[in-house]
Protein backbone atom coordinates (compact mmCIF):
# COMPACT_ATOMS: atom_id res chain seq x y z
CA UNK A 1 0.00 0.00 0.00
CA UNK A 2 1.14 3.28 -0.85
CA UNK A 3 0.41 6.07 1.99
CA UNK A 4 0.28 9.85 1.36
CA UNK A 5 0.65 11.65 4.39
CA UNK A 6 -0.63 15.75 3.95
CA UNK A 7 0.65 17.62 7.01
CA UNK A 8 3.65 15.91 8.56
CA UNK A 9 3.94 16.31 12.42
CA UNK A 10 2.88 14.38 15.41
CA UNK A 11 -0.53 12.76 14.32
CA UNK A 12 0.59 12.63 10.41
CA UNK A 13 4.27 11.57 10.97
CA UNK A 14 3.15 8.94 13.56
CA UNK A 15 0.56 7.38 11.72
CA UNK A 16 3.41 7.16 8.65
CA UNK A 17 5.95 5.62 10.87
CA UNK A 18 3.51 3.00 13.04
CA UNK A 19 2.37 1.84 9.54
CA UNK A 20 5.54 1.39 8.57
CA UNK A 21 6.88 -0.91 11.63
CA UNK A 22 3.67 -2.59 10.73
CA UNK A 23 5.16 -3.34 7.20
CA UNK A 24 1.69 -2.06 5.89
CA UNK A 25 3.19 0.38 3.40
CA UNK A 26 5.42 0.54 0.49
CA UNK A 27 6.13 3.81 0.24
CA UNK A 28 5.23 6.96 1.72
CA UNK A 29 4.77 10.69 -0.21
CA UNK A 30 4.51 13.58 1.90
CA UNK A 31 3.06 17.00 1.57
CA UNK A 32 3.36 19.59 4.09
CA UNK A 33 3.03 23.67 3.79
CA UNK A 34 6.73 23.46 5.87
CA UNK A 35 9.81 22.85 3.76
CA UNK A 36 11.48 22.57 6.99
CA UNK A 37 8.87 20.12 8.20
CA UNK A 38 9.24 18.29 5.00
CA UNK A 39 13.33 18.07 5.14
CA UNK A 40 13.04 16.59 8.71
CA UNK A 41 10.33 14.00 7.88
CA UNK A 42 13.17 13.07 4.63
CA UNK A 43 15.67 13.07 7.25
CA UNK A 44 13.70 11.07 9.68
CA UNK A 45 12.69 8.79 7.11
CA UNK A 46 8.81 9.20 8.10
CA UNK A 47 8.70 10.09 4.26
CA UNK A 48 10.19 8.60 1.01
CA UNK A 49 10.04 11.71 -1.39
CA UNK A 50 7.59 14.41 -1.61
CA UNK A 51 4.41 14.95 -3.66
CA UNK A 52 2.01 17.44 -4.47
CA UNK A 53 -1.65 17.33 -4.70
CA UNK A 54 -1.54 15.92 -8.82
CA UNK A 55 0.43 13.14 -7.64
CA UNK A 56 -2.51 11.91 -5.11
CA UNK A 57 -3.58 9.68 -7.49
CA UNK A 58 -0.79 7.50 -6.90
CA UNK A 59 -1.68 6.78 -3.09
CA UNK A 60 -3.70 4.01 -1.73
CA UNK A 61 -4.31 5.76 1.34
CA UNK A 62 -4.43 9.53 1.93
CA UNK A 63 -3.88 10.59 5.42
CA UNK A 64 -4.61 14.76 5.88
CA UNK A 65 -3.64 15.89 9.51
CA UNK A 66 -3.60 19.37 9.50
CA UNK A 67 -5.11 22.22 11.43
CA UNK A 68 -8.82 22.18 10.98
CA UNK A 69 -9.47 25.34 9.44
CA UNK A 70 -7.46 24.61 6.63
CA UNK A 71 -9.26 21.07 6.38
CA UNK A 72 -12.17 22.28 5.26
CA UNK A 73 -10.52 24.24 2.45
CA UNK A 74 -7.73 21.55 1.42
CA UNK A 75 -10.51 18.59 1.51
CA UNK A 76 -12.37 19.02 -1.48
CA UNK A 77 -9.43 19.92 -3.20
CA UNK A 78 -7.83 16.59 -2.60
CA UNK A 79 -10.97 14.70 -2.63
CA UNK A 80 -10.49 16.29 -6.81
CA UNK A 81 -7.64 14.89 -7.14
CA UNK A 82 -7.20 11.18 -5.77
CA UNK A 83 -7.36 8.20 -7.85
CA UNK A 84 -11.00 5.60 -8.11
CA UNK A 85 -9.53 3.29 -5.65
CA UNK A 86 -7.99 6.02 -2.77
CA UNK A 87 -9.24 6.53 0.97
CA UNK A 88 -8.43 9.84 1.95
CA UNK A 89 -8.87 9.40 6.12
CA UNK A 90 -8.71 12.74 8.20
CA UNK A 91 -7.43 13.84 11.69
CA UNK A 92 -9.47 16.68 12.62
CA UNK A 93 -10.40 17.35 16.11
CA UNK A 94 -13.75 18.75 14.96
CA UNK A 95 -15.93 16.67 12.58
CA UNK A 96 -19.41 18.65 11.74
CA UNK A 97 -17.61 22.10 9.65
CA UNK A 98 -15.38 19.11 7.86
CA UNK A 99 -17.66 16.75 6.78
CA UNK A 100 -20.14 19.31 5.83
CA UNK A 101 -17.34 21.10 3.76
CA UNK A 102 -17.33 17.63 1.61
CA UNK A 103 -21.03 16.11 1.64
CA UNK A 104 -22.00 17.30 -1.90
CA UNK A 105 -18.63 16.29 -3.24
CA UNK A 106 -18.62 13.75 -6.00
CA UNK A 107 -15.81 11.93 -4.41
CA UNK A 108 -17.52 12.02 -0.87
CA UNK A 109 -17.92 7.60 -1.10
CA UNK A 110 -13.67 7.90 -1.21
CA UNK A 111 -13.85 10.01 2.47
CA UNK A 112 -13.67 8.81 6.54
CA UNK A 113 -13.98 11.19 8.83
CA UNK A 114 -12.27 9.90 11.77
CA UNK A 115 -10.43 11.50 14.97
CA UNK A 116 -7.87 9.30 16.23
CA UNK A 117 -7.81 10.14 20.12
CA UNK A 118 -4.07 10.94 20.40
CA UNK A 119 -1.65 13.24 20.79
CA UNK A 120 1.06 15.01 23.42
CA UNK A 121 1.57 18.36 23.86
CA UNK A 122 4.34 18.29 21.11
CA UNK A 123 4.41 18.69 17.81
CA UNK A 124 6.02 18.43 14.06
CA UNK A 125 8.00 15.54 12.54
CA UNK A 126 10.68 15.11 15.67
CA UNK A 127 7.67 14.78 17.80
CA UNK A 128 6.22 11.79 16.14
CA UNK A 129 5.84 8.08 17.73
CA UNK A 130 5.40 4.57 15.94
CA UNK A 131 3.31 3.91 19.43
CA UNK A 132 1.42 6.65 19.51
CA UNK A 133 -1.86 5.06 18.40
CA UNK A 134 -1.48 1.70 19.83
CA UNK A 135 -4.30 1.15 22.32
CA UNK A 136 -5.99 4.56 21.43
CA UNK A 137 -9.73 5.61 20.42
CA UNK A 138 -10.43 5.99 16.44
CA UNK A 139 -13.54 7.95 16.62
CA UNK A 140 -14.92 7.52 13.18
CA UNK A 141 -18.54 9.63 11.78
CA UNK A 142 -20.63 9.07 9.21
CA UNK A 143 -18.99 5.93 8.18
CA UNK A 144 -22.03 5.54 6.39
CA UNK A 145 -20.87 7.65 3.58
CA UNK A 146 -17.59 6.15 3.16
CA UNK A 147 -17.67 3.14 0.12
CA UNK A 148 -17.99 -0.02 1.75
CA UNK A 149 -14.31 -1.54 0.45
CA UNK A 150 -12.80 1.76 1.51
CA UNK A 151 -14.32 1.64 4.68
CA UNK A 152 -12.70 -1.96 5.03
CA UNK A 153 -9.17 -0.98 3.88
CA UNK A 154 -9.54 2.01 7.18
CA UNK A 155 -10.56 -0.57 9.28
CA UNK A 156 -7.38 -2.68 8.25
CA UNK A 157 -5.03 0.39 9.57
CA UNK A 158 -6.62 1.07 12.50
CA UNK A 159 -6.46 -2.77 13.52
CA UNK A 160 -2.54 -2.71 12.08
CA UNK A 161 -1.95 0.35 14.94
CA UNK A 162 -3.65 -1.36 17.32
CA UNK A 163 -6.80 0.95 17.71
CA UNK A 164 -9.80 0.56 18.60
CA UNK A 165 -12.83 1.79 17.08
CA UNK A 166 -16.60 3.90 17.63
CA UNK A 167 -18.72 5.11 15.74
CA UNK A 168 -20.75 8.52 16.02
CA UNK A 169 -22.52 10.85 14.41
CA UNK A 170 -20.54 14.53 13.45
CA UNK A 171 -22.73 16.75 15.36
CA UNK A 172 -22.39 14.32 18.64
CA UNK A 173 -18.78 13.69 18.22
CA UNK A 174 -18.35 17.43 18.60
CA UNK A 175 -20.44 17.65 21.40
CA UNK A 176 -18.39 15.29 22.99
CA UNK A 177 -14.88 16.62 22.38
CA UNK A 178 -16.05 19.84 23.45
CA UNK A 179 -16.52 18.72 27.27
CA UNK A 180 -13.97 15.94 27.35
CA UNK A 181 -11.31 17.85 25.56
CA UNK A 182 -11.37 21.00 24.47
CA UNK A 183 -12.63 22.56 27.96
CA UNK A 184 -9.69 20.76 29.61
CA UNK A 185 -7.45 22.45 26.71
CA UNK A 186 -9.23 26.19 27.55
CA UNK A 187 -9.16 25.23 31.58
CA UNK A 188 -5.10 24.81 31.24
CA UNK A 189 -4.14 27.85 29.06
CA UNK A 190 -5.99 30.26 31.48
CA UNK A 191 -4.61 28.34 34.46
CA UNK A 192 -1.48 28.99 33.04
CA UNK A 193 -1.99 32.60 32.43
CA UNK A 194 -3.53 33.10 35.87
CA UNK A 195 -0.79 32.16 37.87
CA UNK A 196 1.54 33.20 35.21
CA UNK A 197 0.29 36.53 36.06
CA UNK A 198 0.45 36.77 39.52
CA UNK A 199 3.53 34.79 39.83
CA UNK A 200 6.11 36.86 38.72
CA UNK A 201 8.61 34.81 40.28
CA UNK A 202 8.80 31.64 37.91
CA UNK A 203 11.04 29.82 40.69
CA UNK A 204 8.11 29.99 42.61
CA UNK A 205 5.80 28.29 40.16
CA UNK A 206 8.29 25.95 39.34
CA UNK A 207 9.05 25.23 43.15
CA UNK A 208 5.52 24.86 44.18
CA UNK A 209 4.07 23.01 40.95
CA UNK A 210 4.57 19.69 42.63
CA UNK A 211 1.56 20.72 44.36
CA UNK A 212 -0.96 19.57 41.72
CA UNK A 213 -0.55 22.69 39.22
CA UNK A 214 2.00 20.78 36.93
CA UNK A 215 -0.35 18.13 35.68
CA UNK A 216 -3.67 20.64 35.50
CA UNK A 217 -1.52 22.98 32.97
CA UNK A 218 0.17 20.48 31.35
CA UNK A 219 -1.96 21.26 28.19
CA UNK A 220 -0.91 24.75 28.02
CA UNK A 221 1.92 23.86 26.00
CA UNK A 222 -0.48 22.58 23.43
CA UNK A 223 -0.05 23.69 19.83
CA UNK A 224 -1.83 27.54 19.46
CA UNK A 225 -1.97 27.21 16.10
CA UNK A 226 -3.92 23.89 15.92
CA UNK A 227 -5.87 24.54 18.86
CA UNK A 228 -7.72 28.20 17.91
CA UNK A 229 -8.91 27.00 14.88
CA UNK A 230 -10.53 23.92 16.42
CA UNK A 231 -12.08 26.04 19.49
CA UNK A 232 -13.77 28.22 16.62
CA UNK A 233 -15.27 25.50 14.47
CA UNK A 234 -16.57 24.19 17.04
CA UNK A 235 -17.70 27.51 18.72
CA UNK A 236 -21.56 26.07 19.11
CA UNK A 237 -21.14 23.56 21.75
CA UNK A 238 -17.69 24.64 23.15
CA UNK A 239 -19.39 28.24 24.34
CA UNK A 240 -22.31 26.38 26.40
CA UNK A 241 -19.33 24.53 27.85
CA UNK A 242 -17.43 27.00 28.72
CA UNK A 243 -20.83 28.93 30.28
CA UNK A 244 -21.15 25.67 32.79
CA UNK A 245 -18.11 25.47 33.55
CA UNK A 246 -17.54 28.94 34.34
CA UNK A 247 -21.34 28.54 36.27
CA UNK A 248 -19.79 26.24 38.55
CA UNK A 249 -16.87 28.00 39.31
CA UNK A 250 -19.07 31.03 40.07
CA UNK A 251 -20.87 28.81 43.21
CA UNK A 252 -18.00 27.02 44.58
CA UNK A 253 -16.46 30.55 44.74
CA UNK A 254 -19.78 31.61 46.64
CA UNK A 255 -19.63 28.38 48.61
CA UNK A 256 -16.06 29.45 49.75
CA UNK A 257 -16.98 32.80 50.47
CA UNK A 258 -20.23 31.61 52.76
CA UNK A 259 -17.23 29.31 54.62
CA UNK A 260 -19.43 26.46 53.75
CA UNK A 261 -17.63 23.42 54.60
CA UNK A 262 -20.02 21.13 55.04
CA UNK A 263 -21.52 21.97 51.71
CA UNK A 264 -18.03 22.09 49.69
CA UNK A 265 -17.07 18.59 51.04
CA UNK A 266 -19.99 16.90 49.93
CA UNK A 267 -19.72 18.88 46.49
CA UNK A 268 -16.13 17.26 46.02
CA UNK A 269 -17.28 14.05 47.60
CA UNK A 270 -19.99 13.52 44.67
CA UNK A 271 -17.31 15.07 42.26
CA UNK A 272 -14.98 11.84 43.29
CA UNK A 273 -16.75 9.18 41.82
CA UNK A 274 -14.88 10.69 38.74
CA UNK A 275 -12.36 8.22 39.65
CA UNK A 276 -14.51 5.10 39.03
CA UNK A 277 -14.77 6.71 35.38
CA UNK A 278 -11.67 6.91 34.90
CA UNK A 279 -10.37 3.89 36.14
CA UNK A 280 -13.64 1.49 34.88
CA UNK A 281 -13.78 -2.38 34.70
CA UNK A 282 -11.95 -2.88 31.72
CA UNK A 283 -14.52 -3.89 28.78
CA UNK A 284 -13.49 -6.38 26.14
CA UNK A 285 -12.57 -4.79 22.80
CA UNK B 1 14.99 10.31 67.93
CA UNK B 2 12.05 9.03 69.35
CA UNK B 3 8.83 10.67 66.81
CA UNK B 4 5.31 11.04 67.66
CA UNK B 5 3.14 11.16 64.59
CA UNK B 6 -0.55 12.97 64.87
CA UNK B 7 -2.63 11.92 61.92
CA UNK B 8 -1.19 8.89 60.27
CA UNK B 9 -2.82 9.03 56.69
CA UNK B 10 -1.00 9.64 53.59
CA UNK B 11 1.24 12.22 54.40
CA UNK B 12 2.45 11.62 58.39
CA UNK B 13 2.48 7.62 57.42
CA UNK B 14 5.07 8.74 54.59
CA UNK B 15 7.00 10.91 56.92
CA UNK B 16 7.24 7.85 59.64
CA UNK B 17 8.26 5.77 56.66
CA UNK B 18 10.70 7.57 55.27
CA UNK B 19 12.56 8.91 58.85
CA UNK B 20 12.77 4.90 59.49
CA UNK B 21 14.35 4.07 56.39
CA UNK B 22 16.92 6.56 57.02
CA UNK B 23 17.29 5.30 60.35
CA UNK B 24 16.18 8.40 62.11
CA UNK B 25 14.06 7.22 64.24
CA UNK B 26 13.99 4.26 67.58
CA UNK B 27 10.30 4.12 67.68
CA UNK B 28 7.46 5.74 66.44
CA UNK B 29 4.28 7.04 68.40
CA UNK B 30 1.18 7.47 66.58
CA UNK B 31 -2.18 9.57 67.45
CA UNK B 32 -5.21 9.64 65.01
CA UNK B 33 -9.19 10.15 65.42
CA UNK B 34 -9.25 7.24 63.21
CA UNK B 35 -9.33 3.83 64.90
CA UNK B 36 -8.90 2.08 61.77
CA UNK B 37 -5.93 4.19 60.69
CA UNK B 38 -4.14 3.78 63.74
CA UNK B 39 -5.01 -0.14 63.16
CA UNK B 40 -3.81 -0.15 59.71
CA UNK B 41 -0.74 1.77 60.60
CA UNK B 42 0.01 -0.33 63.49
CA UNK B 43 -0.29 -3.71 60.65
CA UNK B 44 2.06 -1.65 58.56
CA UNK B 45 4.49 -1.47 60.45
CA UNK B 46 4.45 2.68 60.39
CA UNK B 47 3.99 3.24 63.96
CA UNK B 48 5.01 1.00 67.25
CA UNK B 49 2.41 2.47 69.37
CA UNK B 50 -0.52 4.16 70.18
CA UNK B 51 -0.29 7.20 72.50
CA UNK B 52 -2.31 9.77 73.37
CA UNK B 53 -1.94 13.58 74.20
CA UNK B 54 -0.57 12.77 77.71
CA UNK B 55 2.34 11.20 76.34
CA UNK B 56 3.57 13.45 73.84
CA UNK B 57 6.50 14.89 76.43
CA UNK B 58 8.24 11.22 75.32
CA UNK B 59 8.60 12.51 71.66
CA UNK B 60 11.54 14.21 70.55
CA UNK B 61 9.74 15.09 67.39
CA UNK B 62 5.77 15.46 66.82
CA UNK B 63 4.64 15.54 63.40
CA UNK B 64 1.18 16.92 62.70
CA UNK B 65 -0.66 15.96 59.57
CA UNK B 66 -4.06 16.16 60.22
CA UNK B 67 -6.83 18.66 58.13
CA UNK B 68 -6.29 22.38 58.57
CA UNK B 69 -9.36 23.15 60.59
CA UNK B 70 -8.47 20.43 63.54
CA UNK B 71 -5.15 22.17 63.00
CA UNK B 72 -5.83 25.33 64.67
CA UNK B 73 -7.66 23.96 67.33
CA UNK B 74 -5.34 21.15 67.75
CA UNK B 75 -1.91 22.65 68.05
CA UNK B 76 -2.27 24.39 70.89
CA UNK B 77 -3.11 21.59 73.48
CA UNK B 78 -0.13 19.78 71.15
CA UNK B 79 1.98 22.58 72.85
CA UNK B 80 0.61 22.67 75.81
CA UNK B 81 1.25 18.42 76.07
CA UNK B 82 5.00 18.95 74.80
CA UNK B 83 8.25 18.19 76.76
CA UNK B 84 11.42 20.30 77.73
CA UNK B 85 13.00 19.89 74.41
CA UNK B 86 10.26 18.68 71.60
CA UNK B 87 9.58 20.05 68.65
CA UNK B 88 6.49 20.29 66.73
CA UNK B 89 5.87 20.39 62.71
CA UNK B 90 2.95 20.60 61.18
CA UNK B 91 2.47 19.72 57.47
CA UNK B 92 -0.64 22.10 56.79
CA UNK B 93 -1.58 23.76 52.90
CA UNK B 94 -2.18 26.43 54.87
CA UNK B 95 0.05 28.60 56.72
CA UNK B 96 -1.17 32.01 58.10
CA UNK B 97 -4.31 30.78 60.56
CA UNK B 98 -2.14 28.03 61.88
CA UNK B 99 1.02 30.49 62.58
CA UNK B 100 -2.16 33.07 64.15
CA UNK B 101 -3.59 30.24 66.45
CA UNK B 102 -0.11 29.57 68.49
CA UNK B 103 1.54 33.34 68.16
CA UNK B 104 0.94 33.46 72.06
CA UNK B 105 1.31 30.38 73.26
CA UNK B 106 3.94 30.03 75.77
CA UNK B 107 6.04 27.31 73.98
CA UNK B 108 5.83 28.73 70.61
CA UNK B 109 9.60 28.57 70.59
CA UNK B 110 8.92 24.40 70.08
CA UNK B 111 7.40 25.21 66.73
CA UNK B 112 7.90 24.70 63.24
CA UNK B 113 5.35 25.57 60.74
CA UNK B 114 5.99 23.31 57.21
CA UNK B 115 4.30 22.66 53.91
CA UNK B 116 6.08 19.96 52.36
CA UNK B 117 5.21 19.86 48.96
CA UNK B 118 4.09 16.85 48.40
CA UNK B 119 1.37 14.27 48.00
CA UNK B 120 -0.38 11.69 46.11
CA UNK B 121 -4.63 11.89 44.86
CA UNK B 122 -4.59 9.41 47.87
CA UNK B 123 -5.12 9.61 51.52
CA UNK B 124 -4.68 7.00 54.56
CA UNK B 125 -1.83 4.70 56.16
CA UNK B 126 -1.89 3.10 53.20
CA UNK B 127 -1.10 5.37 50.50
CA UNK B 128 2.13 5.98 52.39
CA UNK B 129 5.21 6.20 50.81
CA UNK B 130 9.20 6.16 51.82
CA UNK B 131 10.31 8.38 49.15
CA UNK B 132 6.91 10.54 49.10
CA UNK B 133 9.20 13.76 50.49
CA UNK B 134 12.60 12.85 47.99
CA UNK B 135 13.35 15.80 46.11
CA UNK B 136 10.67 17.88 47.24
CA UNK B 137 10.08 21.49 48.50
CA UNK B 138 9.14 22.08 52.17
CA UNK B 139 8.27 25.53 52.71
CA UNK B 140 8.75 27.01 56.25
CA UNK B 141 7.24 29.77 57.56
CA UNK B 142 8.36 31.88 60.69
CA UNK B 143 11.62 30.36 61.03
CA UNK B 144 12.74 32.90 63.47
CA UNK B 145 9.75 32.11 66.18
CA UNK B 146 11.39 28.93 66.35
CA UNK B 147 13.81 27.99 69.02
CA UNK B 148 17.46 27.73 66.96
CA UNK B 149 18.76 24.20 68.44
CA UNK B 150 14.59 23.00 67.32
CA UNK B 151 15.51 24.67 63.72
CA UNK B 152 18.67 22.30 63.31
CA UNK B 153 16.61 19.26 64.38
CA UNK B 154 14.45 20.36 61.86
CA UNK B 155 16.85 20.77 59.31
CA UNK B 156 18.37 17.96 59.89
CA UNK B 157 14.40 15.91 59.76
CA UNK B 158 14.53 17.51 56.26
CA UNK B 159 17.78 16.79 54.82
CA UNK B 160 17.51 13.23 56.03
CA UNK B 161 14.22 12.96 54.06
CA UNK B 162 15.61 14.46 50.81
CA UNK B 163 13.75 17.44 50.69
CA UNK B 164 14.88 21.34 50.10
CA UNK B 165 14.01 23.94 52.09
CA UNK B 166 12.51 27.65 51.05
CA UNK B 167 12.00 30.52 53.40
CA UNK B 168 8.53 32.84 53.27
CA UNK B 169 6.37 35.10 55.34
CA UNK B 170 3.00 32.96 56.21
CA UNK B 171 0.80 35.91 54.50
CA UNK B 172 2.93 35.13 51.16
CA UNK B 173 2.74 31.09 51.38
CA UNK B 174 -0.97 31.34 51.64
CA UNK B 175 -0.96 33.76 48.50
CA UNK B 176 1.46 31.56 46.51
CA UNK B 177 -0.75 28.55 47.00
CA UNK B 178 -3.69 30.16 46.00
CA UNK B 179 -2.29 30.20 42.92
CA UNK B 180 -0.02 27.85 41.89
CA UNK B 181 -1.56 24.32 43.88
CA UNK B 182 -5.42 25.77 45.51
CA UNK B 183 -6.45 26.98 42.11
CA UNK B 184 -5.43 23.85 40.33
CA UNK B 185 -7.91 21.82 42.52
CA UNK B 186 -10.65 23.82 42.49
CA UNK B 187 -10.38 23.99 38.58
CA UNK B 188 -9.49 20.02 38.58
CA UNK B 189 -13.41 19.66 40.42
CA UNK B 190 -15.02 21.90 38.66
CA UNK B 191 -13.68 20.48 35.24
CA UNK B 192 -14.99 16.94 36.44
CA UNK B 193 -18.39 18.20 37.62
CA UNK B 194 -19.36 19.73 34.26
CA UNK B 195 -18.10 17.11 32.20
CA UNK B 196 -19.86 14.21 34.54
CA UNK B 197 -23.27 16.43 34.32
CA UNK B 198 -23.18 16.37 30.29
CA UNK B 199 -21.97 13.31 30.16
CA UNK B 200 -24.03 10.50 31.73
CA UNK B 201 -22.46 7.93 29.54
CA UNK B 202 -19.52 7.25 31.87
CA UNK B 203 -17.84 5.03 28.60
CA UNK B 204 -17.99 8.20 26.67
CA UNK B 205 -16.25 10.13 28.86
CA UNK B 206 -13.27 7.14 29.44
CA UNK B 207 -12.90 6.86 25.74
CA UNK B 208 -12.17 10.58 25.33
CA UNK B 209 -10.00 10.68 28.67
CA UNK B 210 -7.01 10.62 26.07
CA UNK B 211 -7.27 13.65 24.92
CA UNK B 212 -6.36 15.45 27.70
CA UNK B 213 -9.18 15.12 30.28
CA UNK B 214 -7.10 12.20 32.43
CA UNK B 215 -4.36 14.64 33.31
CA UNK B 216 -6.44 17.97 33.87
CA UNK B 217 -9.18 16.18 36.32
CA UNK B 218 -6.48 13.82 38.02
CA UNK B 219 -6.57 15.96 41.20
CA UNK B 220 -10.87 15.84 41.17
CA UNK B 221 -9.88 12.78 42.85
CA UNK B 222 -8.12 14.28 46.10
CA UNK B 223 -9.84 14.43 49.50
CA UNK B 224 -12.77 16.69 50.24
CA UNK B 225 -12.59 16.19 53.88
CA UNK B 226 -8.64 17.47 53.46
CA UNK B 227 -9.21 20.91 51.19
CA UNK B 228 -12.87 22.18 51.98
CA UNK B 229 -11.24 23.42 55.14
CA UNK B 230 -8.19 24.05 53.35
CA UNK B 231 -10.45 26.88 50.85
CA UNK B 232 -12.15 28.03 53.40
CA UNK B 233 -9.01 29.14 55.63
CA UNK B 234 -7.62 30.68 52.37
CA UNK B 235 -10.21 32.23 51.65
CA UNK B 236 -9.21 35.79 51.07
CA UNK B 237 -6.13 34.86 48.57
CA UNK B 238 -8.39 32.48 46.57
CA UNK B 239 -11.26 34.23 46.12
CA UNK B 240 -9.29 36.83 44.13
CA UNK B 241 -7.30 33.62 42.47
CA UNK B 242 -10.49 32.75 41.53
CA UNK B 243 -11.80 35.91 40.54
CA UNK B 244 -9.17 36.23 37.97
CA UNK B 245 -9.83 32.57 36.81
CA UNK B 246 -13.09 33.52 35.77
CA UNK B 247 -13.12 36.91 34.43
CA UNK B 248 -10.16 35.23 31.61
CA UNK B 249 -12.37 32.17 31.25
CA UNK B 250 -15.04 34.80 29.93
CA UNK B 251 -12.70 36.90 27.89
CA UNK B 252 -11.18 33.44 26.18
CA UNK B 253 -14.97 32.57 25.17
CA UNK B 254 -15.46 36.61 24.07
CA UNK B 255 -12.65 35.62 21.71
CA UNK B 256 -14.14 32.24 20.27
CA UNK B 257 -17.72 33.70 20.16
CA UNK B 258 -16.18 36.69 17.67
CA UNK B 259 -14.38 33.84 15.74
CA UNK B 260 -10.99 35.60 16.62
CA UNK B 261 -8.42 33.05 15.60
CA UNK B 262 -5.84 35.66 15.41
CA UNK B 263 -6.21 36.90 19.02
CA UNK B 264 -6.56 33.53 20.53
CA UNK B 265 -3.98 32.22 18.67
CA UNK B 266 -1.81 35.48 20.54
CA UNK B 267 -2.71 34.66 23.33
CA UNK B 268 -2.17 30.97 23.93
CA UNK B 269 1.51 31.86 22.41
CA UNK B 270 1.98 33.69 25.36
CA UNK B 271 0.98 31.31 27.91
CA UNK B 272 2.63 28.58 26.05
CA UNK B 273 6.08 30.38 27.87
CA UNK B 274 4.74 28.47 30.79
CA UNK B 275 7.02 25.29 29.53
CA UNK B 276 10.02 26.84 30.15
CA UNK B 277 9.04 27.99 33.47
CA UNK B 278 7.93 24.25 34.47
CA UNK B 279 11.35 23.07 32.60
CA UNK B 280 13.33 25.13 33.98
CA UNK B 281 17.23 25.09 34.16
CA UNK B 282 18.43 23.45 37.23
CA UNK B 283 19.47 25.73 39.97
CA UNK B 284 22.26 24.75 42.10
CA UNK B 285 20.35 22.92 45.73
Amino acid sequence: MRLAVIGVGLIGGSWAKALREQSQVSEVLGIDRSEEHLDQALALGIIDRVIDYSQLAEADLVFVSIPVDQLVLELPKILDHVGPSTLVIDAGSTKRAICDSVAQHPKRAHFLAAHPIAGTEFSGPKAALADLYQGKLAIVCEIEKTAIDLQERAMKAFSALGMRVRYMGAKEHDVHVAYVSHLSHISAFMLGKTVMEKEKDDRTIFDLAGSGFASTVRLAKSSPEMWAPIFVQNKEPLLETLEAFIEHLTAFKGLIEEEAVEALTEEMKHINSIEKILNPLPLKP
